[in-house]
């Protein structure tokens, strides 16, 4: 009770949490008139009350034997000799609450119409947003991007996208686990939601901060998404998205509509080094189902990422972004990205496929150059930045992306796991990264031009014999059950 | 503060942290002098104290300014001028601190001398456990079992390898976070670790009760592998180790000997339904560099993975294990199971190879019979208990286990991904599960010898026109970096 007390909690102690109901009620009408903080009642209890194992462990886990039943059915005044019977008395009380709800819901409905004549813009905002439905047209406010545009990082880009529509999508509240400033999670208007007197923000504020508690924070968005008229974002380092693995599966589980924004998401980040760099969590979360984990690689990947997520109500999305600079793909738009995977680099002839994301798409991009003029290999190149998404498509346009005939390699910074459903060859990190500057890092693990071409050749000889040369695509089932 | 003393520790407050030199060491001193709980100092301090920025967020994350550096050299009686000079002062200081260890080690390596004589085999014990290395022959007391043997639970048959090893390995050390009578983690005489006058636990015993609490759980064993002198292992459920990612992604980080003892391994865990059965976590840890993740199939198989995993002295462990009946299988040995991979069935011109772990390897045995009588197809059967330890054999044995011209399909009851690594096609579960009884929730998603075979005969359809066909292990590269 003192950490709650700590905690600034309102709490309340029943002593004989079995027997003294009215104890219980007292000190739950007690916090109802609590109404500036959250309250918590502790009441002292016997595990298995009325049981003959009562007291004991071995309550827990195992139903109750028939003679228990019978017994425990005796100390609260049944008959032992019936079940399934439920006592009209209960029937009669449920009964009244039923239509006690009826006559609320009725009520407000009223005032709902009330609200609707005197306050209609606010009206129609709530009753859509009730619906889980975006507002129409919202989507013209993301960002497009041409290949003259600069080169920005993906967790800027993310800002861009946050910074265009936060006025369009307003059931959008964003936060971060106390990485505000390296996430660029907020919007410049952003208002943090707070208690007006501290004078640090408003109750409408959109903005949260959440505190190092990854756990929390993915826990508390949850909660929002789940009330519903809100869809939270919240950002963290991609590597600390695993302190909150536990939430994280709950938004999958519970089809919640929560944005994962997972910034400094490789080896890219630099100096922080091996505690920072994720490694397993892309391939963690790509396990785990009804999620889509993103990778964009330019500005409209990360506008089609925040697309599919934000029209996606059933499905929370993690994305993963960099610290370091991405130029602008020639070859994206939010439309193909937001197929999941696409033809980022078409060549005739092709002698081998790159399929990469995020950061390692431009590498690639630049590796189809050394691979021309030092090998005289012609290398298509695939993005993809959501292989869930991907996965949705149909067969004909899945082959047409990693089409048979041609070897394939992945390339990606990191655990190389379930690349093997794409790619014949997969170039990752399948071990801890390394403490430094991010060119001097990429170049330690030759994930440079050069690194991604040596490998190329080396795919292409090595599948030179082998034809007809079926696309890894070409499975007879993929994700059958 | 309040919390920690909830906590019942002692509790220290220093107010003036950036300059009270003395309060501070005076604090230490009175912590020092509590024996008997641990103790927290308080000390309320300014961010960046003596740079220009102090106060500020700008001082974190960010390298001074040469001005500023300049700055805060004056501040501290530095010459602002100077730089990589360390006063005379501090060499002397840490002169004496180098001759004050030495003198320790000298005077701790004499006593150490005294114990041997007088304590000759406790001085055998403590020498050999410094060095990390098992006592000679502990191996002996691994169970071994016949194709005869009953069908046990592998939880079941961990704790029968507790049981046969505690006296024969006194380094280890078991626990559990509040799970112990479902992971059985407790050999019948151990004595748990708590204070002697509580009368429930001795300082020497070797079973910890570490709560509901995963990450800390994970935590101590860290701390106590990295002490030396103990092994620990610790149980939970296998979906509840996800609390416990950031602590188990530095147990091979730091290169820990530490062992998860992660029971209710699948669906087949029955009516606690989808919360608590995993389908992301093993592909996640299989992900995460330098741990090796069993999922052992008999009682030979999980000897083989303690074999491993105490034998391993570098690299953590996590044991994957089962709440139902497994069958003792015909092919199984320790030494076999100790290369991650091996051939359980071998057949003479086999149409196709199953490929799996745990309780699936009981059924793909019997999906041969049912292949055999049904599609006249022969099916060779492959268990593959750890992927990282059968990656780090030789590429011929790895080729003789899943060899060129068979079609290979994988059977594992969750996340498919990186099982493309092995096979050409993947049965497993990539949704969340159901909560039933264990033979219904396999039934429903057909994890029997009818729905193992008839996705058996798709797989032998489908490849059936590719010659020559290359096993899925004949790759240019294999986790090259």
């Amino acid at each position: 009770m003192k950490r709650f007390e700590a905690y600034g909690w309102h709490c309340e102690y029943v002593e004989k949490g079995d027997t003294d109901l009215q104890g219980i009620e007292d000190a739950i009408k007690r916090c109802q008139d609590v109404k500036d903080k959250p309250s918590v009642i502790k009441l002292t209890t016997t595990i298995g009350f009325g049981s003959q194992l009562q007291g004991t462990g071995g309550v827990h886990g195992n139903p109750l034997k028939a003679d228990d039943i019978k017994h425990v059915k005796k100390q609260f005044g049944f008959d032992p000799e019936q079940s399934f019977v439920v006592p009209q008395e209960v029937y009669d009380m449920y009964h009244k609450t039923a239509d006690n709800g009826a006559a609320a819901e009725a009520e407000w409905n009223k005032l709902f119409e009330k609200y609707a004549s005197e306050h209609k813009e606010a009206h129609t905002d709530l009753a859509r947003r009730l619906t889980g439905k975006l507002p129409e047209g919202w989507q013209k406010s993301l960002p497009t991007y041409k290949p003259t545009d600069d080169a920005i990082a993906s967790r800027k880009l993310s800002e861009s996208v946050l910074e265009a529509i936060y006025e369009a999508v307003p059931e959008l509240v964003s936060g971060s686990a106390d990485l505000t400033g390296s996430n660029n999670t907020r919007w410049k208007k952003a208002v943090d939601f707070q208690p007006p007197n501290t004078g640090i923000g408003q109750w409408n504020g959109r903005y949260m901060r959440y505190g190092v508690r990854e756990h929390a924070m993915a826990a508390i968005m949850n909660g929002l998404a789940a009330y519903g008229t809100l869809i939270p974002a919240g950002g963290t380092f991609l590597n600390f998205v695993s302190y909150a693995a536990g939430a994280v599966r709950l938004s999958a589980l519970s089809h919640q509509r929560v944005l994962y924004i997972a910034t400094h998401d490789s080896i890219g980040l630099g100096e922080d080094g091996p505690t920072h760099q994720p490694i397993e969590t892309l391939a963690h979360f790509r396990a785990l189902p009804n999620i889509m984990v993103w990778r964009p690689a330019d500005g409209n990947e990360c506008s089609a990422a925040y697309y599919v997520a934000l029209t996606s109500r059933e499905t929370p999305s993690l994305l993963a972004l960099t610290r370091q600079n991405l130029p602008q793909l020639e070859g994206s738009t939010i439309e193909k990205a937001s197929k999941g995977g696409y033809v980022a680099l078409e060549q005739e002839k092709a002698d081998v496929t790159l399929v990469s994301t995020g950061s390692e798409v431009g590498i690639c991009l630049e590796a189809v150059k050394t691979l021309k003029d030092e090998y005289q290999l012609t290398a298509r190149v695939v993005s993809m930045p959501c292989m869930e998404v991907f996965d949705a498509q149909d067969k004909d346009y899945r082959l047409s992306v990693i089409p048979d005939g041609i070897p394939t390699m992945s390339v990606e910074v990191m655990s190389t796991l379930g690349w093997e459903k794409y790619s014949h060859e997969q170039f990752g990190l399948n071990r801890f990264g390394a403490s430094g500057a991010y060119k001097d890092v990429y170049k330690k693990f030759e994930f440079t031009p050069e690194g991604i071409a040596k490998r190329a050749k080396k795919t292409v000889d090595f599948y030179k014999d082998v034809k007809p040369l079926r696309s890894p695509i070409n499975r007879a089932f993929l994700q059958l059950i």
